[in-house]
């Protein structure tokens, strides 16, 4: 398979101490270099190395669907018990049954589509935005896609307290996403949903988690960075993301990249 | 881009408290769940997450450039000082200035081409042994490509004292490939090198870390899992890898993936 | 208050990485240094400083009144439910609500009582082995005191395996000793009971961490280092032990004393 | 030794996720519980217990000798090198080398002598502040004893941003103090000194840690809660501080206590 003639779009927020952080998931990524380049080593040759302390859900990252659950049920029915929720984590639905994502990638770009510089809270994407989004971008979204939805929310990355002011999804963009058997999703903001709104429907906050992750099995991917892809106005792309097996845990930091015909410069 | 005729071979060892590590990275990876999905919760939705306490050199993982320095210089002759090396990571050459690796790969599976299970502490792997592995299995290494050596230690991964007991490469193994221009190597062992022997001519242990790293700024992946790659035959693949753009650190964990030509299930 | 005459005992073992941990609480205790001393600082003044990641049981350590349930309930009857149990720590009963324990603090070597070099698994330590411990020492245990029980363990903590094949206490121990309204316990081993034993009467394992700390609201200190103290035949002394105020955890590592009238030089 | 008839003030301020912390050390505390009591577990005693991933520095601790290097030296000309700095820590003036601290405590009470609600940035506590404290209290500060400082500050805990604004000593408090051979000087802010000041003599930020760590050997803690002792107008007391013995460190978080003539009720 030649790359060559690819452009590489790399859609993760780079990982630092301080970057906006979900509360639940704070203080989020803390890196620490311990082993140090010295002068005065006992060979010419030195190592230098760090400690990682991180949320699973920091930064851009994968929801495994043992993350979520509905009335004490994950996906498929299966119950939430001890043997399956552990301290170490979970037996069941982790991170690591995870198969690599190699997906035709549909970018819905419904800032530009509905002409604003980013969705705000209070007016969360609906089904109908995605599905006018989709025609005014005429692209298709088909089963087994990944569907990566942009708020233009991604371009606060470096603005934390204004990134967390996200907007989102509303239950029924989710729940027409689910409907076409998509087998990932992805936006440009802290959680998909929009944060702190209680379903009415549903009579749940972050709707779409239930419905992607415990009814349908949907994996969510969050933070993304899209401004690139969406300023080349690239609405369709090959799709790469390779979740890290740790077992039991409830997520993944990934670095999706998604793959363009081009000039091959990334 | 149509994926679906390709077999994806997964190259991550999985991750756990406890999986071999190498003494300086210790303890490795550690998980633990501190959001359950409980009985009573306000609301039919829950979550569960956790946190992550490791070494970026555990498990399946790749070396950034600033790891290694030779008398106080990283690659490309950039001096180590206190603007570059921080408390909290490197200035340049961290992990986040990897792009993502989509190349060539080819397999040199040197313990089925010298007939023995793994290849022993005391006997690296040499540049002959490269070269008659290649001319065993067909294949020509290129610029640009990734070069997967398979000991036969990836096997062992779940006998964390038998694996660390791993053969390696020589440094002339290192040099050659070096020479032919390859952007990154992994092997199926804890340190590329052998471990714990000074090469006679360098005066260095883990000599290859000191070419590839410092010299030709060539990056390193440790642990991978070449069993089901060598057990196909597979020389030849589509290379991909994807680390993450931790600012500052040293190395990344990754879950490189190898496509090639087959019937499409992984 | 004049300590001039009193002689000082350490109680606590040093704390490092490798030292012994129970297996529930591994990897027990990392420190790693981050900021360093370095040459070519902007001033002549520099700092040092690390991280810690550790289990709040590992080392010498006490155990708060949460640590520990019976049939879903904590000490005084307070039930485990969602409000008091979260996943940053116990609002209830957590370590921050111990007093400083100052308090008159009994010795009973029992390894010397019983002329052995330590107590051994399957001969655990019972209430008349510290009835006839206090007889051969000549001490009454008081209401209020701290009993602090050798088995002689704590000379093995250098050697962690052997260490963690520590004998302890039988459950009538423990039920003696809160029967005669202890305020806190102590061991030089890592767990008080002794460890893998099912209790024939409650049907449970460390029955003494039922009886003490759900049933009677006393403290257990572990992993306590006796040596000194019952190399100097000191059975009576001044205990004094500050368990940090971490809030909503359910143990602090701690450095006990033992004060005792004496020539001061500790 | 009897405390009944000593009342025990408490200087420890709580530990949590954030609290007050020097930049340096972010993010300072995390408690994590993992490991729960839950429903349907195989016995009726269930446990809980978590991990906690902390700077040695955070909340009230003390600073261990090798905290502070001088031109490259730390406390009594101790050269800093590869062997005395590790990645694990210090192997010379480790945190683990401070024996108790049981001494006679002295409290200025500062901000009640200026009459002030506190000390504020820009009017650093001077020796002659000092001084004069000590005659409105009409106490005497001796060899050997530990100097507590209030500067009001410690009522600021619960709100973060006011209490990092706080301000300090100057360095001639420090080489007052350090004159007259105290063990250990401890005070209610962040870092004993200003923060933020270039000491026009010694040119160095923080002259404090290097008059009284570096140059004279003697222990400073910080994040102290005076205001309990400053209420009761409680001059002269037992002080009492019980540093963890971890291996290397720069530091170590502790629960100081005061003991002076009273009630007995703490």
């Amino acid at each position: 398979m030649d790359f060559s003639s690819f452009r590489v779009y790399d859609l993760e927020q780079p990982r630092y101490f301080e970057a906006p952080i979900f509360p639940s998931h704070a203080p989020g990524f803390v890196y620490a270099l311990h082993r140090r380049h010295e002068q005065g080593a006992s060979q010419a040759r030195t190592s230098a190395s760090g400690t990682i302390f991180m949320a699973e859900h920091s930064g851009t990252h994968i929801d495994a669907l043992c993350h979520q659950a509905e009335d004490m049920h994950l996906y498929a029915g299966q119950a939430v018990n001890s043997q399956i929720q552990t301290p170490t984590g979970f037996t069941a639905l982790g991170v690591e049954t995870i198969a690599p994502l190699l997906a035709r990638g549909v970018l819905f770009d419904v800032a530009r589509a509905k002409s604003v510089e980013r969705i705000e809270v209070g007016n969360p994407i609906t089904s109908a935005d995605l599905q006018a989004t989709a025609q005014a971008e005429n692209v298709t979204l088909r089963k087994g896609d990944v569907a990566l939805v942009r708020t233009g929310n991604g371009a606060l990355w470096h603005d934390a307290p204004a990134y967390l002011r996200a907007g989102g999804m509303s239950a029924d963009a989710s729940s027409w996403l689910a409907s076409l058997g998509v087998r990932a999703v992805g936006a440009d903001n802290v959680a998909w949903d929009e944060v702190g709104v209680i379903d009415p429907d549903l009579q749940v906050s972050l709707p779409g988690h239930l419905i992607l992750l415990v009814r349908y099995g949907i994996y969510i991917i969050e933070n993304l960075n899209l401004e690139e892809l969406a300023q080349d106005k690239c609405y369709e792309c090959t799709f790469l993301c390779l979740p890290l097996k740790m077992r039991g845990a409830t997520g993944s930091p990934v670095r999706p990249i998604a793959l363009a015909p081009g000039n091959g410069q990334s």
